[in-house]
């Protein structure tokens, strides 16, 4: 970090193909991922396709010291995949599910239910407020024939919509993430011109990595050749995007992409490639007047509304539960349905389970029987789908919660009047501890 | 309207209780709403529960003179029912899905096929920035056991966090809708405290209307007593909320809500009371420096951005068809899996339909087909219910997109260097006439 009007700030971004069992040494590369963001230090990290929580969980203990900052968005019925690691303290944070996102019954896609949505942090750094966003839009499967166009199209109309309307207030405005969109497309093209976003492999000063800014390369040892064609060395689709305000500029200084294998490890970090971005904020304010925004609320409002906050959080938690047991018991009736149809045709297949020769085999209790069996395993799935995104939704809001009640308890220990352990003894004690630690 | 530095405000807002063949006297009513509207010109109208498109359609006809701007904010599989008609012109919407909304094998209660949401739409009044909102949460339908209080919650936190980002470049921020909370609910708090909203009701220096603003009033004759208790006179869910902002103050001078049925006609116009609201906004700032907001992107620049809206709404037109095409296929063989049943159980049941005597009656025949017949409407069903909102989502984003490309071409006509002419003929001809006019 240099001066008071003049920071630092290096950006990272990587779709880390993190799902297990499918995505090829899937733990390992987790491990070298962690490693290698303990050692860079970058000041915020933007994940993508970290599909289980326990992964992001994983990286939340190795880049506890690093990276103390981070957010898990929550959405959809695997998740969004998203994830962000911060140096400097996170005060907000939102998130936007987009309305299209494939089609459930395309299970082989998976996209519909990653529940593809835009999050945003706000982080404010050296007195600046800076607008963080991280996406992942639908993949496209097929470059001729596709079929996800118009999905892809909204997905990115309604990106630049979220980024537009909420990045009013900030000073500087950064987004990275896997728009599965070359420059050129149509919506990459809406994202920046409405936006007014600029694309850092285009207005670095200096660049290393792969040729064009590529970030899906043949030479990538998980990719395979054919997936790529017609482009045969590779395509970009991978971004990082920057934009200032009349309060700040920002520049890009230097800009790299993995390539391929990690020099010293036999793997890639990912199928696609890492960027980093090297940004500069220029402020046009002083620092002061930048970090005084978030102070123009008077400490017992703030207090008022840390309580409500936790009584909103124990009404999540209460909705949380109920979903749980709602999910739970449409788990159990599933297990009974088949469990009965497994009987059943114990009980028609096998001979010692027989009926007497003597008496027929009792065909339509059979088959009305088999039928109810199947209608209830196929209702207590979607049932079951159902309270799961139910779940992520309240996770996700309760989660949200937490890092403002925190937000909001630093902002309190900053005022002069208040004592330092008066804020957080104004929650209802014994009901809510964790309110008390936003990062717990 | 006062001089440039002080405007009055009018802002109505109504629950219209709209749902065809439940809803009492339906048409009536929406006729005799679209009438005082007409008379009364405010310069805000914000809807909710406007369920069916043609009813807006009705309504836009008849204010086409006096509110010549509007939106229809389309989500779920009914709708969203949210419509904004204004005098001034619309210059950006966005809609915000609520994450949770109830559960869909509650029927009967409807919440989740309505896709409960907030729009947002932007205006710019004397030269200020104006950020309205219309918004309808999930139902409260038993006080004692609410079973949708933290889907009711996480609502009111996905609003606050929505107005909240989305609010940061506005002077002035107007809320009004259908809230389904009493003042002192947890909802309410977290709401008002968070964005510093205040409410119209309590801020206003002259109210006219039912007793403690009530706007579920046992007065109204679609109101039965029983759904009351234990609030015997009625309760106050609706509301029109403001905020100001450093640039410019607003004031609440006069309020009024509706008394049960209209004077001179046998009914009230919903079983929601309207409301009305008398708002004086003051500027703190020059009102040119105001309006100038908008115009801070070169003319160049707009044209483009016309032109890659313009192909981005072709493409959303294109998956417009393609989902058509999929629910009317899904409807199709709905109707094929219907008639087969039919035809079987005609064959069981009618005598002269039936297999010969001598032939016994071919049992599991029967029922595999019939269980064939149950899962091809069930799915069939299920496919119809997905289409239909992704066919929602993709016909809102296409309004949406025509308004910004209207409200560009505005901004491109306002260029002195640009030929009047010039910007429409920019978007490629005969392809997209409408995009030339975004009222069409």
């Amino acid at each position: 970090m240099a001066n008071a009007d003049c920071v630092s700030v290096r950006v990272f971004s990587l779709n880390c193909w993190g799902i297990h069992y499918l995505s090829k040494h899937c733990s390992q590369r987790y491990q070298m991922i962690g490693e290698m963001l303990c050692k860079e230090q970058h000041d915020i990290v933007l994940l993508q396709e970290v599909w289980s929580e326990k992964d992001f969980l994983y990286l939340k203990v190795k880049l506890a010291s690093t990276h103390p900052h981070s957010h898990y968005f929550k959405s959809g019925v695997i998740g969004s995949g998203l994830a962000i690691f911060a140096k400097h303290r996170i005060h907000d944070t939102f998130l936007y599910r987009y309305s299209l996102n494939g089609y459930p019954y395309m299970a082989h896609h998976g996209d519909w239910f990653g529940g593809k949505a835009v999050g945003m942090a706000i982080l404010n750094i050296a007195g600046l407020t800076v607008n963080v966003y991280v996406t992942h839009l639908h993949a496209e499967y097929s470059r001729e024939k596709d079929s996800y166009l118009s999905h892809r199209v909204v997905q990115a109309w309604e990106l630049q919509q979220f980024i537009r309307h909420t990045s009013t207030g900030a000073d500087v405005v950064i987004v990275g993430g896997d728009l599965n969109m070359h420059p050129q497309d149509l919506g990459c093209r809406l994202l920046m011109s409405y936006t007014g976003l600029k694309d850092s492999y285009i207005e670095t000063a200096k660049f290393d990595g792969c040729e064009n800014g590529m970030t899906l390369i043949a030479d990538n040892l998980f990719i395979s050749k054919n997936e790529l064609i017609p482009f045969e060395k590779g395509i970009r689709i991978d971004y990082i995007l920057f934009k200032g305000s009349s309060t700040a500029k920002i520049y890009c200084d230097f800009m790299s992409t993995t390539k391929g294998s990690v020099p010293g490890h036999p793997l890639p970090y990912s199928d696609h490639e890492a960027l980093t971005a090297e940004l500069r904020l220029e402020s046009h304010i002083p620092a002061q007047a930048g970090s005084d925004k978030t102070h123009d609320t008077p400490a017992e409002k703030l207090a008022e509304l840390v309580d409500t906050l936790t009584e909103a959080r124990t009404e999540v938690k209460v909705g949380l539960h109920c979903a749980e047991r709602m999910r739970y018991t449409a788990a159990r009736t599933g297990v009974m349905g088949l469990a009965l149809l497994v009987l059943e045709l114990a009980i028609a297949a096998v001979p010692c389970f027989a009926l007497g020769a003597e008496q027929p085999f009792p065909r339509i209790s059979f088959y009305l029987l088999a039928a109810l069996c199947f209608a209830i395993l196929l209702t207590t799935f979607l049932l079951y789908i159902f309270y799961t995104m139910e779940l992520k939704s309240l996770q996700g809001a309760e989660d949200q919660m937490r890092l403002a009640v925190g937000s909001l308890q630093e902002k309190l220990r900053g005022f002069p009047v208040a004592q330092p352990n008066d804020a957080p003894q104004r929650s209802p004690e014994g009901q809510q501890p964790s309110a008390l630690d936003p990062e717990e």
